[in-house]
Formats: structure tokens, C-alpha cells, sequence
């Protein structure tokens, strides 16, 4: 074996030999310039860095793990048998020098045929002893102290901890004040099999490889003091292939790197921390590249010197070395890093350097507001919806077989439930509204065919159709004008219904839609805040009705309860024939006139029955109801507060994430099951959630379908064309808007969405709707923005340390369909769902309007009003705009709403998504109050400004090509020494202070 | 002028050029010790700095402020006329190793006599000319540059901003996509008198100035590039005298040091690094020691040097540059890292730097337990008592003063509330305990007296003395004994009292409360956490039975409220002999009987008079009270939650800190005053706080004085003793306890404290309570923490980022005595205090036990059960103790007291202070279960170890002298160069490639 590995590895040293030739041929950046451009398109695999430290256990020695590096630091806590929190690791720059040092002077072997540790290690001395660093006499002490077993930092699960607390506790009780040594009574695993190649099964226990990409190799870091050195021992170890070389890596990873650093006594904590600095250096994306292309010792070094020149520097007096920094939410990537590298220009480099060194400066201008192709005028007929339906069909299998998920079923439970309470609320209003024409059934029935159709064949199906304030009104208008008019209200409906639906497949057709685009944030946000707040004053006004509806006694004295009653007194008979009956309670009455007139024991009546038959009520106790109120707001705000806090639990610190998740996900179900438990539990009679039961047209006299002609005069349905043109407006902005915020850039949609399409199936729910007489619908801003909530994926965490992040929305049709057809059989459900009370409920509601206000970033810019500007968070626009432009901007948009807000309240609401068009009026006027710059941070830029700023581009094309060339010359110019003479002899006296410090 | 500063600089100069023979005799290190020891006793001035970098403003060229630094950097926002959050300054290690070369190459004048901008800028230019470094020509275009005008950035106050939004809105439009360029729409002031001596009205109205201490004295940083020069231009200045340069500086502070740096076009982002670099280095407590005593050029570069080693370093790929680094809470003191300069031995200092380099091994041990002085035992008679008033005196006089600040108001609010609830629950519970003997009037008067006797002149003014449950247990059992036994309870408890009071004078003359100090954390922790969860558990309970007090009638149905009464029905005749009166009733009933037997209306009588003539209730209505509970729920939780989220207001970003501060001061009061405020908008008769209204002892039978002779048999004077010695040490236990807690080191408090002398003063009170048939008191943990936690001060931010500073605690007579008055003349605010409904005083009650638990290490362990342990909070003792021993002693410390819980529940109660004693003696029995080690991390060593520790001490003393012998030759040979040849090359490879890169 030794005579197989010198010949290797002297076949490796004269390459080593034969490569210094190109020495400062070119700078350290030239060099990697040069690497990395080989072959850049196999990408190298992620890097897992094992660092081991030599401790001595009683007599033995033995390689202790310390830390670990998967893309943050790991250490193993003093005493602690524990992992520390992931970190950033904080070097000193004297490690990193020293580190440099050992590259340079250390044994440096690339590409080594190892097949098992005490092999790679013979190969190490062997040089070592060849280039005369260490003397023949040493290799027996080196190998042994290498070849000792190494032992692992394993997580035990608690429960086994504890079992294990007995036993230890006594066994541990004098080891005391030893630090450094190790003690018999840790909770670690201890590999005896270095030799053996296959992974132990301590290793293949290990539940940390789930964080470990599959690809992943190790490199192994080994440091440790020993008492027969007196010069430092350094290896630099790439083996030509992976190989797992038995217990010396906690997981089964295949070694490819392995850092050696023995060194004479009394250095540990600087070898320690050489350790590091070499374990940060191999995490480092661009120096695992150098190091796995590198062809040399010098490539290595200046990948190191590539390194230093892109660290970021703390000041000592403004900074605790001892914190453990918390890794950022996000990292540059280390491709910009990387394409440095692969551009020809040597001018480019510098400014990245530059800019790595910590400044903001270079921050990009936000990109240009772009809705996408789906938006593009295409001129042809029905060129849009044909390019909808052609995006969207190749999505369809996948749109099913992706709902599949636990997620899901929250998601449904949550809208589920939000939906029907709309269904309920609409259709209460409606009834009242049309005189029962539309009522509560009509509402469900509508929704669920509206729903089901649009999630089955629309464009978007995570919008949820619903009904609306703006078509409640219209209703209400439309009714009362034929009632007024004696025309039939029904025929007139449908009528109106099968003009907005041919104007829709106009508007269709003509791929109107792509005025959308003129739609930028100021007005998306003004209209998505608008009906949040509607939500929300709605959830409050409906809590402070129950305090209307069941009035407190407040003169109520305890003690006097024998005071208070409410006594039902037969009428005094003379008054009799002044009581107003009502048809059907004359029938009714009548009868039980006939059948006991003078036995009605009035006493006995309820309060209506009271009411009905003439009688009076009297007592001081007749207009309260106790209890119900104050129940009702416990409720209310119960089932917000619990919502709100348990989605708040996923960051918290308590239990392990997956649970977290959980119960986050599950929020509004849980705090729903509370509530609703805790009314059942009190058993009160609080008002509960009412679901119509049997299956027949709420009004008595109409049936399902509703004819189109016979009950108006002809001239109607030529007529209704105008009416139906204001539901169209009406229809096309409420849909699109709503369609809009789903749509935005932010929730990462990638199967695109359609406009078009979106309207010619709303359109056509227009027509059946009207012809069965069910209610109208379009989309609902804030249920669907809840959908959308409720369905977010997150990347399950990879690196320990790193922030999931947000990948986007998990698209698909199942949810949205599930919750319609829940809705549809939800008059089955009815025996369940009457246990819900209607607090809980607006407290959802309250919730959804909360919850769709933040991420606006207009709702961001509102707190900004009340923070003294020292606290205000570090928005990029603030960084930009000044801050008096900022509060401008968002006055004239509290404004804007304040005033949609006003006529909403007055019977112009009909006309309020005609509004929306004035929004988009106002923002364009802003663009003379405003700068460009401050706009594209505040807001987007409008469209037609496009071709103008294409002209201003290239005027400034043109300067900026002439600022290039300069830049060009910059960049060289910083390449030239200005004063070449004196630099090299600076730096040299500042590195003699450096090195004063050395280890070495 | 010219002449003059000629002569000056050549003057400098020739000493320039004298000193550079001393160059390279010591390291950069030796250099520093030597001028740092100089005058080490002369602290140099803080050191505000503010970097201009040159613009161009139209035609013209002028200054502009980008940044400055009291400690942290706050930099001008690009575009946003606003200054940034303070942050860490993060630099890039080019810039500092470009500062080195430019603090190298460029002009260097030291104690430079300057009295105005332009000679000092002659001087430099002179002696740039004269060195030869620039031509002569020069010198009007450089000197014409540095005499521009100075822009600062000064805050606006906001409604100013406002007005000004229009005005800068039209004029500001156009300059849209210019970054670089001001623009004459931003708001800054200009200084047109830069050569003006006095401080412009500009720098005297900037609000900044009280940021800036008041010895401060300035360093200004001018960066610009310039086309006229084709290398840099650079000076370093140092004033011989802090001068006023005119408008230079924002603030009308002087400026002592100036550095220049104005180089070729293009590398204006470069130059603004470098600039920023010195700038970070002026603010160093250890280089602006440097740049006050430097001698020479090297000098500073020594000091650069220096920085450089302790510089803290991230890695590229785990940080993003451009996250601004929020100030950290406490930054490592620089007094640590200059004493390192003051060492003789240069062995140490390797440590430093070593462990300035990011590791946290090398944190020490916790600190020895230690009560201080106030315990130990004197051995002479009265000898602690002795020193506890010899302590305590000289702060008397301060005791007072210190006590009128506005925080005392809102502490005496919160105190008073506390002690008057606790004040009448007690008395009502000793009234029933004691057949009114001890009622809420006792209870008022005791309080009032026995605190205000305390506070005025107790060693520990702090603490507040309430009755406690121990005693009352105590009280009830000595009732019913005296009852069952034909013996007076008065004068029994009065020589009961007696007893005791003269056995605590022989526990203060003995010093016998010395053996408090073997109370560790472990004994404090679990008393106060038991105390706490009384608290809590008592105010739940409280709550709870409010819904047993006024049942919720579930039954009700709003529509049968007519079935719904309650009636009093007059007694069957022939029962009415069966009815039972008590004696005072029957007097009542027989006048009224007489009065009209028959027109007795019983339909009128409340429930009370029904049932008290022998009435029966009838009806479903009779036992329920509506609203009342759950009102009562909503004002208890109401107040809590208000309580705890006003208190989390001061760490909001909303509003000014001063604001957010006085409502985190008076949470309390707001949320008891807007619940009160609730309940009389309700109106509803919740139960109420009531006061005693006359002055009178509650039970008619007793006077305000008890007699000691007469009642009883003189053997119960003597016998007396026994129960005594049990009151004693419930006193004494309880007294110390508290006391203890109260003086914890973490409350810092300066004034020391006095356990002989409080326990004085409680025997006196003891004695004279009994006298006058008042209660007992005894120190009341949880309102004495609440004491302490409203009156702790702490600094105000200094310089901006700064982290507030817990300082201690406002120590004084003046709450306690306000308090215990307030109570006293509460009898007179009856009125006022009528209007509190009790529900907000249980709230009060919860908050107060919440808070406590908050704080206490154990609490925050046994949250360390529900935390996957990646989650765990970076607590030092996880960084040291294994977490299952950490959790094992928690389980152990929770069984511990759920023992104590069980026993609480029990008669056992009376001894409750006595078991403290058995959780000391599980202490000590965990010395054999848990290392030395852990316990010191967990809790604290117990003194009796003291002794063998020092033995254990001496014997590792010597071992240590031998480790140190070691780490001396350690460090020595840390300087020695290992390879001394091949060191100094590779620093100057790296260095070849850091300077490839430079901009000079």
C-alpha cells in the first residue's frame, strides 16, 4: 500500500511542481477568472463542513466534533451535549491570515487517490517527510494521533434524555470544573469503525441528513495540539473522488475535502479558529468552486484573496464579538458573486468588489410595472380568450392532482366557512331587499353553481365568486323601480341578465380587458383597502347590532329581582277592533278565536304570541334581553384575538415547526371549534348561524326557472339594454380588480392567469344565473385574498439557519370546487352548522378584513405617520424618496378613499367600481406632482409613458454610454497604482504588524 | 498668514521628520502601550464625527453632509432628506487597508495651531508643495474646493414639512432620475459663513446637539473628487487646540481633527469608503485615544494596526452588505481593550486579540454568590443592627429628595391600588376569620400604620408590608382556639405579640439573620414563583366565583320573557314557627310585625327582605343575576390584557420614545380608568370597591385599645411564648425572604439595604399592631417586586442607536410613605373610590402575578420544555450546562413546589415560611446530584463551600501559576515567527493582490 500511494502521490507532486510556472503570471482574480470558466456548466455539488478538534478522554485521545457547517455555523455548546443555534460565523481577520499562511506552507495535495483515512493519511506524511517539513521519526506519532476515533455530537431525542438523566447524573457528578476534557457522560455517539467503509449505523441514524442535500459531499476539518510538534503540521487534502471513509463524518456523505492542522501545544484557540476560518471558507460558495477547480496551491490562495476582498468588516467598539448573529433572511446569491468571474471585462469587477464592501449605494431602480402578455392587446377577435384558454389548458390535469394536500383541507374549512356567512348575510339582505324574490336559499343554490362553474372552467380559479355590495344595490334600485313601475321584476332581471352577458362577450371579444394595465399599485390598493375596510366596519357594525338587538338592563339590582317581570295582559276589549291583522294571522287567529276565545291564558303566551293576539306587555324587564350581548362580544372577539394569536404561533419559539405550521395553517378552524364549544358549553341562547333546510324558492310564488317573455311589455327587454350596461361596468371592474390583486407579482402565480377568460365565464354565469333567478356574481376582493393566504407554500427549510421562503401559491381547482359544492349541500348540513353562532362567524369576517389590510404597502405607509422617523422600518422606498414626498403620496390616497368611502354610503354606491376609474384618473394626474423616480418606488409607472421613456432611455442611452466609457477607464485606472512604488511596501509594513501576531 | 503658517508647519514638520528614526525600534502594539501609558489618567474627549463629500449643485460645488457618527453611523438616505436608523458602520477591508495607505502617503500635521478654515487648508497645501507632492498651481483650485460651502442635513420639525410639500412639490418635479446630483427642493440648511468664528443660529437651534455629550469635540471628513488632480490629495490634521471652524459642523461643536481626501474623477464611491473608513476609526474609543496622543504618522498607523486585529469579520456568503446591523444592546467596554496597552506583560495581550476574534469560550465563570457585607455575622451585640443604621443614614436626607420625580406618580397609583385591594381582601377575610374582631377597617388603619412607620424608617424603604396568608391562617386557627377555650382572643394575640416582638429584638441583636445568605437562587426563586402563582390563582378564583355569585341563567329564551319572574310568596301560617331569626332580625321583624301584620305587601319586598321575613322566592328567574359575570369577565380580562399590551408599548415603534414611555408608566392607571370608565358607560351594578366610610373598629363590641391584663389567666401570658415562636419564624422568614428578593443584585440597587434593621421595626410593629387590635404585617413579595419594577430608571439613549441602560432603581422613602397615607386616607375617599368595580382590581391582581414571574431564570427554564431546542433563546447557562441537567433541575425545583402547593392547600399553611427552610435543605442535597459546575451556572455555589473551594482553589492556584507559566512562554512564542523567512512573503502576496485592487 505505501509503495502504490508514494508513486500517486509523487505523480500529483510533480504536477503540483510543474504548475508554479504560471505563478503571478496574473492576478489572484485572473486566475479564478480563468478556473471558474472551464467548465462552468457542471455545477459543483453543496459542501457539508465537519470540524473535529483533538480532545483528550482520560488516557485516550480522540477527534471530537465542535461544529459543523451545512451553510451556517454550528457549534457544539461548551457542556452543553447541544447544537448552538445556526449562525453566521464571526472570524477574526488574523485567522484568515493565518489560514492563508498554512495553504501557503502546509502540504497542499489535489486530486489524491484516497480509498480509506489511514491510506490518505500515509500519502500526507509521506510528502511531508519528502519535502523535508517533517522528520521520518514523527510519522508513527502523526499516524497515530490521525487515526484516533472520532466522535460525533448526536441529537438524542428528549424523551431518551431524560431516561438517561439518572444514570448520568450520578456518573457525572465529579468531572466539575473540566472544560476542555471531554466526560464519559455525554450524549454522544462514538464511531469505533474509521477503518471500515461502509457508513455506521450511528451515521445512518442520524435525522440530520434530511438537511443535507442529496448531492452533498463533506470535507472534513481536523485540528487539534500535540505535545511532539514544534512546528505546525498542515495538510490540504481534494480527493480525486468522494469517498466515505468510516466514522470520520457524523452523516453517510462521501469525504471529498480534508483540512489537517496539528501544531505544537498551548495555540489550541488559534488553531481553533483557523479551523473555522477553513470550514467558513469551504461553505463559501465561490471558494467550494476555487476549491474543487483549483489546479493548484496558488489557485487556492487566491481564493482566499478573492475572499478577504468581498468580507464584510465589523468595527470592534460598535460590535460584541459574543453575539451569535442570526442568519439573514436573505443571502446574496453567489451567482452575481460568480459572473464576476465569467465576464470578460475586467472593468466590471472592481465595482462589484466595491460593492460588496457594504454599501447600499447600487441599489437598482424597482422594475417596471408589468401585468405580463396575459394583458397584451392582441387585435385579433377573441384573441385573448383563445391565448387564456391555450395558457391555461396545459395546467388542467395538474390543477387537480395538486389540490391534493393537508393544506387544502384548511383552506377549504377556512373559505368554506366564509363563504357561507356571506351566502347567509347576502342573502338576508337580498330577501329583504327583492321581498323575498332572492332570498337566503337563492343565495346558497347561486353560489354554488356560480362558484363550481368558474373554479371548474375559469381563468383564475383561486378567485372566489361571491356576492357584492355594489349588486346588492343595484337590486335593491332595480326592485323598487318596478314595483313602482308595475313591471315584472323578475322578467326584467333576466332580461338585464342576458344584455350584460352578450356585453361581456364583447368586451370579451374585443380583449378589452387589457385597460387593466393602466391599473397600477396606487389604485389596486386604494380599492383592495376600501373593501377591507368595508369588512371590517361591517364585522363591527353587526357586533354592535346584538348590543342593539339584545338591549342590556343596566338598572338591574340583584336584589331586587322579584321587581322584575314581563307580563303579557290580555287587550282591554274595547280597544279589540283597533288591532291590525295581517292575512294569514287573522286565519290563524280566527281559528283559535273560534276554537277557546275566553280560555286564552294569556299569562302563557311568548312575546310574539303575545304581540300578535293584541296583547300588551308590561314590566320593566320586557325590552332586555340578559346576557345575550356581552356573550355575543366574547365571542366575537374570542374567535379574532384567538385567530390572530394563533397565526402569530408560527414564529414563535415554542414546539417544533411542522406543529407550528399546523396549528397556524388550522387557526381559524381551531379558534372557530373554541368558540363555537364555549357557546355550547355556556349554552346560551346566542344567535346562530340558520341554513334554510328544504329545498323550494324562498318566496312561496316563484318556481326555479323564470321565463323570459309574457309579463312585460315588448319595449322592456329591448330597454333593459341600458340598465345592463351599468352592470356590466359595474361586473368588468369588480371582477378584474379583484382579479388584479390576486394576479400580483408578489404571490408568485406561475400558470398564469386569464383576464378573458375569467370574464366570458362571469358573463355567462350573468345568463343562468338570471334565467333560474339566482343572485349575480362576480369575484370577492378579500375572500380570495384569503384563499390565496390560506394556500401559500413555504420551502421546508434546507440549511439549518436559512429562512423558508415563500415559493408561491399552490394553484389548483380543487379547493375552490370543493367549497362550493360544500356550499351547495351545506342545506344538508344544516343540523351541524345551526351549532355555530353568528359572532364567531363576524369575527372570521373581522379577521379576513385585518388580515387582506397587511402586505399593503400603502397600509405600511399610514403607520409611518405615527413612528418618529428614527424607529421606521428600513422600506427601500424610504431609502429613496424623501419622507415628506412619502407622506403626500399617502395623504392623497387617504383621501382618495375617504371620499369613495362618503359616496359608497349614498345611493352612488351603484356606480362606486365606476369609481375605481377615478382613482386611476387621479394617479395619472400625479405624475405631475411626483417625479418618475419617486413614483417608480412608491408606486409603478403608468404604461404610456413606456414609449417616452424609451425616447428618454435613449438619450440617456447615449450618456450613459459615454458615462461607460469613462467607467471603463475608471476601472482600469483603479487597476494602475498611482503610487506603485510606495503601496507594495505599505501593505508589507501593515502584514509585518499582521504577521507579529501569527501563530506561525 | 501666509508667512506665518509656513513657519508653523515647517516647524511640524522638521519634527515629522525627527521621529520616523524611532520607526520599526518596537511593533506596532509596543508603539501604542507607550503613548497610551503616557497620561493615562487624562480622559480624551467623546468624538462626534461628520463626513461632506463634494457635490455639484448646478455651476456650483459645495459640501454636502452624507453621514455622521456619535457612536453608531446614521447616514443621509439618498434621495430622502431624512437621516437613517443608527447602524453599524459595516466597512469593506479595502477601504481600511486604502485609509492605511493614504494615513501613509498623505500629509500628516499633528497639534497643528488653526484658528480658521482657511489658514488650516494654507498650512496643508503649503506643506503638500513643499514636499513636493503637488505643484504650486495647485494650490488656488485645491484651496478654492475646501472653502465651499457646507450643506447639513438638519431635521425639520414635521407640520413645517408639510407646508413646505406643495411649494417643493412643483419646483421638484423635474429632477426626477438625477441621483447623484442635490436638488434645490431638499431641506437642508446652508452654511454661508464657513469662515464666520461663532456658531451659526443653524448649529445652535440643531435639536442634534443634546445627542452629542458636552466635552465633545469634532472630526470632520471631507471626500470629493475633483478633475484637476491626477493623484490623491490627503491630510490628516490634528488641531493643537479645539477650534469652532465656522459652518463646518452641523452641531457648534469644535473641531479638533480634519481629514482630506480629494482625488481624480471616477473613484468618487472609493474615496466615500475611505472616507467612511476614518470616519468608523474616529469614533473607536481605542484609535481616537490613539489619534489624541499620537507622536507621529506611525503612531496612527500603529493605531490602524491595532483595529485592524480586533476587526470583526463576515464571510460573503452568509451576509448580505447591504442590511444595516442594528446597534447591538451592549457592546464590550473599551476600557477591556485599552488596559491590554497598559499591561506590562505582552503575553496577555494575545488573548485579547485572540478573543476578540468572534469566540466565546473564554467567558468567565458566574460570579460568586455573594449578599455582600449587610450579612455577615458580626459577633458583637446588635453589631449588624449597628452597622445597618450606620448604612443607612447618610442616605436619609436623599431618601426624601430623591423621591419627587414624575415616575413616582405612577408608581404610587399602582402601588396604592395594589395595597387597598389587597388591603380589603384581607380584611374581609380576617373579619370572617375572627368574627369581625379584625375587619377591613383594621385592616386600613394597619396598613396605613404599620407601612408608613416602615417606610419612614426601615432599612429597605422599597419594601411595602401587607397582611399575608400564612397570618391570616394563623389568625383563624388562634381565633378558634381561644373561641373553643373560653380564652380572650385580644389579649391572647396581644401577648402573643409581645412575645414575639421581644424574640425578633434577639434574632436583630444576635445577627441571626445572617443565615439568610445560604438562600440561593434556587430557594428565592421557588419562593417567589409560589408567591406569584398565589397571586394568579387567587385572582382566577376570584373571577370564577363572580360566575357563581351572579349565575348566567342558560335557559333563558328572549321570546318566553314573560314566563320568565321571580315572586315572593308570603309564608304558609303554619309554617311560620319553623322560620328561624337571629337575634337582631327578630327585633327587626317584631317592630315590623307589630307595625302591620297584614298589610305586609310581599309582591314589593327585594329577595332579601323576602327570605329575611320568611318569604319564599318562586320563579325560574330567582337564581340567576344577568350580565353581571360576564361584564365582570370583561373588565377583569380587559384590564389584564390592556395592562400587559400598554406595558409592550414602550418597545413599539409608534410614537416618540418619551410618549411611549409615559404610557408603559401608567398602563396601569390608563387600563383601570378606561375599564372603570367602561363600567359607568355600562352602568350595570357590578360589585364595587367598598371603603369603610366612619371611623370606627368593626365590631362594635372592642375599643381601639387592647388591655394586656384581666381577661385571661396569667399562665397565657407565659404561654403565649410558644405560638409566638411560631409567628416569629413565620415573620422572620417571610420578612428575609422578600428582603432578599428586593435586594437582588440584578435591581443594582446603591443605597445598600438593612434585614437587622427591618426586622426591627417589623418586632416593633408586631407589638404595637397587637396593642391596638390592627393585623399583622409582614413584607409582601409580589407588590414589593411591582414597587421596585415601576420605579426603575434607565439612561437615556446618549448617543443615537444606543441601547437604554437599566441604571437601578429609584431608591427613596417618598412612594412608600405617599402609599401607605393614600391608604390611610382612603376612608375619606370612599367617594371616589366607590366608582372601581372589583373585576378591574382582580385584573390588577393577575397582572401583578404575571409580571413578577417574569424575569425569574426558573420560569424562563421551564419554558425551555415546550422549545425544540434550535429555538432556545442564546441563555449563557445553555451554553454551558448540558440541557438535560438543566432540565432536570427544573423538575426538580416544579416538584418541589408542587409540593409546597399541596401543603399551602393544607393546615399546613402555617408553617408555610418553615418549609422555605426544606427547599434549602433540598439545595443543599443537590450539591450531591449536580457538578459544582452546573450549579454555578444554575444556581449559585453555597458560602459553606467557600471554604473548601479556597482549598481547592490554592491547590489549582498552583496549577494555574504553572498554566500561566506556560501561557507566558505561550504567547511569547506566539511572537516568535515559526517561519520567519516565508511569513513575511506570503503576507505580501496577499497584499500584492489587495493592492492590485486599490484605488491608488
Amino acid at each position: 500500500v505505501v509503495f502504490r500511494t508514494i508513486d500517486r502521490s509523487s505523480i500529483s507532486n510533480t504536477e503540483v511542481l510543474l504548475r508554479p510556472l504560471l505563478k503571478w503570471l496574473s492576478p489572484a482574480a485572473e486566475r479564478l477568472r480563468y478556473i471558474l470558466r472551464e467548465d462552468d456548466d457542471v455545477p459543483t455539488p453543496t459542501i457539508f463542513t465537519e470540524m473535529d478538534t483533538l480532545q483528550r478522554e482520560g488516557d485516550e485521545l480522540e477527534w471530537k466534533e465542535s461544529a459543523r457547517w451545512v451553510k451556517f455555523e454550528e457549534k457544539v455548546e461548551e457542556g452543553g451535549e447541544r447544537w448552538s443555534k445556526p449562525h453566521v460565523s464571526t472570524l477574526s481577520l488574523h485567522s484568515l491570515f493565518e489560514l492563508r499562511t498554512c495553504i501557503q506552507t502546509g502540504t497542499v495535495l489535489l486530486d489524491l487517490e484516497g480509498y480509506s483515512l489511514p491510506q490518505i493519511v500515509d500519502d500526507i506524511i509521506e510528502r511531508q517527510i519528502e519535502e523535508g517539513m517533517i522528520s521520518p521519526d514523527l510519522r508513527d506519532k502523526i499516524n497515530f494521533v490521525l487515526l484516533r476515533k472520532h466522535r460525533h455530537q448526536t441529537k438524542k431525542p428528549i424523551h431518551r434524555s431524560l431516561a438517561d438523566m439518572g444514570k448520568s447524573g450520578s456518573s457525572c457528578s465529579e468531572y466539575s470544573f473540566t472544560f476542555y476534557q471531554g466526560s464519559s457522560c455525554h450524549a454522544q455517539s462514538r464511531s469505533m469503525n474509521d477503518i471500515a467503509d461502509a457508513p455506521s449505523p450511528d451515521q445512518l441514524r442520524n435525522k440530520f441528513m434530511k438537511k443535507i442535500p442529496r448531492d452533498a459531499e463533506a470535507s472534513n476539518v481536523l485540528v487539534g495540539e500535540v505535545d511532539f510538534l514544534n512546528k505546525p503540521f498542515v495538510a490540504f487534502v481534494r480527493l480525486a473522488q468522494a469517498t466515505t471513509l468510516g466514522g470520520l463524518t457524523e452523516v453517510p456523505v462521501p469525504t471529498r475535502f480534508l483540512f489537517i492542522l496539528l501544531g505544537p501545544q498551548g495555540k489550541a484557540k488559534s488553531y481553533n479558529e483557523i479551523g473555522r476560518a477553513i470550514a467558513t471558507l469551504m461553505v463559501d460558495d465561490l471558494f467550494s468552486d476555487v476549491a474543487y477547480k483549483a489546479r493548484d496551491r496558488e489557485d487556492l490562495i487566491a481564493g482566499i484573496d478573492e475572499f478577504l476582498d468581498e468580507v464584510i468588516v465589523l468595527p470592534p467598539g460598535e460590535w460584541d464579538p459574543k453575539i451569535r448573529i442570526e442568519p439573514p433572511k436573505k443571502v446574496p446569491s453567489a451567482e452575481k458573486r460568480k459572473s464576476v468571474f465569467s465576464l470578460n471585462e475586467v472593468g466590471l469587477m472592481n465595482g462589484t468588489a466595491g460593492g460588496g464592501g457594504g454599501l447600499s449605494e447600487d441599489e437598482e431602480m424597482p422594475v417596471q410595472h408589468e401585468l405580463g402578455e396575459e394583458l397584451a392587446f392582441t387585435g385579433r377577435f377573441c384573441g385573448g380568450l383563445y391565448l387564456d384558454i391555450k395558457r391555461k389548458l396545459p395546467w388542467l390535469l395538474s390543477d387537480f392532482y395538486e389540490g391534493f394536500h393537508i393544506q387544502s383541507i384548511s383552506a377549504v374549512l377556512f373559505i368554506y366557512l366564509g363563504c357561507i356567512t356571506n351566502a347567509i348575510t347576502f342573502g338576508g339582505l337580498l330577501g329583504d331587499a327583492t321581498d323575498n324574490y332572492q332570498g337566503v336559499m337563492e343565495s346558497f343554490l347561486g353560489t354554488a353553481l356560480a362558484g363550481t362553474v368558474f373554479c371548474l372552467f375559469g381563468g383564475q380559479p383561486l378567485i372566489i365568486l361571491s356576492s357584492t355590495g355594489p349588486i346588492l344595490i343595484f337590486e335593491k334600485l332595480l326592485f323598487e323601480f318596478s314595483k313602482n313601475n308595475g313591471i315584472d321584476y323578475m322578467e326584467l332581471r333576466l332580461w338585464i341578465g342576458i344584455h350584460s352577458c352578450l356585453q361581456c362577450f364583447i368586451l370579451v371579444a374585443s380583449d378589452a380587458s387589457y385597460i387593466i394595465k393602466y391599473m397600477t399599485r396606487f389604485t389596486e390598493e386604494g380599492f383592495s383597502s376600501l373593501i377591507s375596510f368595508i369588512f371590517i366596519s361591517d364585522a363591527i357594525k353587526k357586533m354592535v347590532g346584538s348590543f342593539k338587538y339584545y338591549p342590556i338592563n343596566t338598572d338591574f339590582k340583584p336584589d331586587y329581582v322579584t321587581t322584575f317581570k314581563c307580563e303579557c295582559l290580555a287587550p282591554d276589549p274595547s280597544d279589540r277592533q283597533n288591532v291590525q291583522f295581517s292575512f294569514l294571522d287573522v286565519l290563524d287567529l280566527t281559528y283559535f278565536l273560534f276554537l277557546n276565545v275566553t280560555a286564552l291564558d294569556w299569562s302563557q303566551l311568548s312575546k310574539k304570541e303575545c304581540l300578535k293576539y293584541g296583547g300588551s306587555l308590561v314590566g320593566n324587564s320586557c325590552k332586555y334581553v340578559p346576557d345575550l350581548a356581552l356573550v355575543s362580544f366574547i365571542l366575537f372577539f374570542g374567535t379574532y384575538s384567538m385567530t390572530v394569536s394563533l397565526k402569530k404561533f408560527k414564529f414563535s419559539r415554542y414546539f417544533p415547526t411542522k406543529l407550528r405550521k399546523l396549528i397556524s395553517d388550522f387557526s381559524i378552524f381551531m379558534s372557530i371549534m373554541t368558540f363555537v364549544g364555549l357557546d355550547m358549553l355556556l349554552g346560551l341562547k346566542t344567535p346562530k348561524l340558520i341554513v334554510p333546510t328544504e329545498f323550494k324558492p324562498t318566496r312561496p310564488g316563484r318556481g326555479w326557472l323564470v321565463m323570459p317573455f309574457g309579463k312585460n311589455p315588448w319595449w322592456v327587454y329591448v330597454a333593459s339594454f341600458v340598465p345592463a350596461l351599468l352592470v356590466t361596468i359595474l361586473i368588468f371592474m369588480d371582477q378584474q380588480i379583484s382579479a388584479v390583486i390576486v394576479n400580483r407579482k408578489e404571490n408568485k402565480l406561475k400558470k398564469g392567469c386569464g383576464y378573458h377568460l375569467d370574464l366570458f365565464w362571469v358573463g355567462v354565469l350573468m345568463a343562468a344565473c338570471s334565467f333560474l333567478g339566482l343572485p349575480w356574481y362576480v369575484a370577492a376582493t378579500v375572500i380570495s385574498i384569503a384563499h390565496i393566504d390560506s394556500l401559500k407554500m413555504e420551502s421546508e427549510s434546507s440549511a439549518p439557519g436559512e429562512q423558508p421562503q415563500f415559493l408561491g401559491v399552490r394553484e389548483q381547482r380543487v379547493t375552490g370546487i370543493l367549497v362550493f359544492v360544500l356550499t351547495g349541500v351545506s342545506i344538508f348540513l344544516a343540523p351541524v352548522l345551526k351549532f355555530i353562532p353568528m359572532p364567531v362567524l363576524y369575527g372570521v369576517f373581522l379577521y379576513m378584513g385585518v388580515a387582506s389590510l397587511s402586505g399593503i404597502q400603502f397600509w405600511d405607509r399610514i403607520k409611518l405617520f405615527m413612528m418618529p422617523s428614527k424607529h421606521q422600518p428600513d422600506f427601500s422606498f424610504l431609502r429613496h424618496v424623501p419622507l415628506r414626498r412619502v407622506h403626500l403620496f399617502t395623504l392623497i390616497q387617504i383621501m382618495c378613499l375617504a371620499v369613495l368611502w362618503v359616496l359608497k354610503s349614498t345611493f352612488l354606491a351603484i356606480i362606486f367600481p365606476v369609481m375605481i376609474l377615478g382613482l386611476m384618473v387621479i394617479r395619472k394626474m400625479m405624475d405631475w406632482v411626483f417625479s418618475q423616480h419617486d413614483l417608480a418606488w412608491l408606486d409603478d409607472l403608468l404604461p404610456e409613458k413606456e414609449k417616452k421613456k424609451k425616447d428618454e432611455d435613449k438619450k440617456k442611452g447615449k450618456e450613459k454610454d459615454k458615462d461607460k466609457d469613462k467607467e471603463k477607464k475608471k476601472s482600469k485606472a483603479e487597476y494602475n497604482l498611482v503610487y506603485p512604488d510606495v503601496v507594495e511596501s505599505q501593505w508589507g509594513a501593515y502584514c509585518q504588524h499582521a504577521a507579529a501576531r501569527s501563530v506561525f
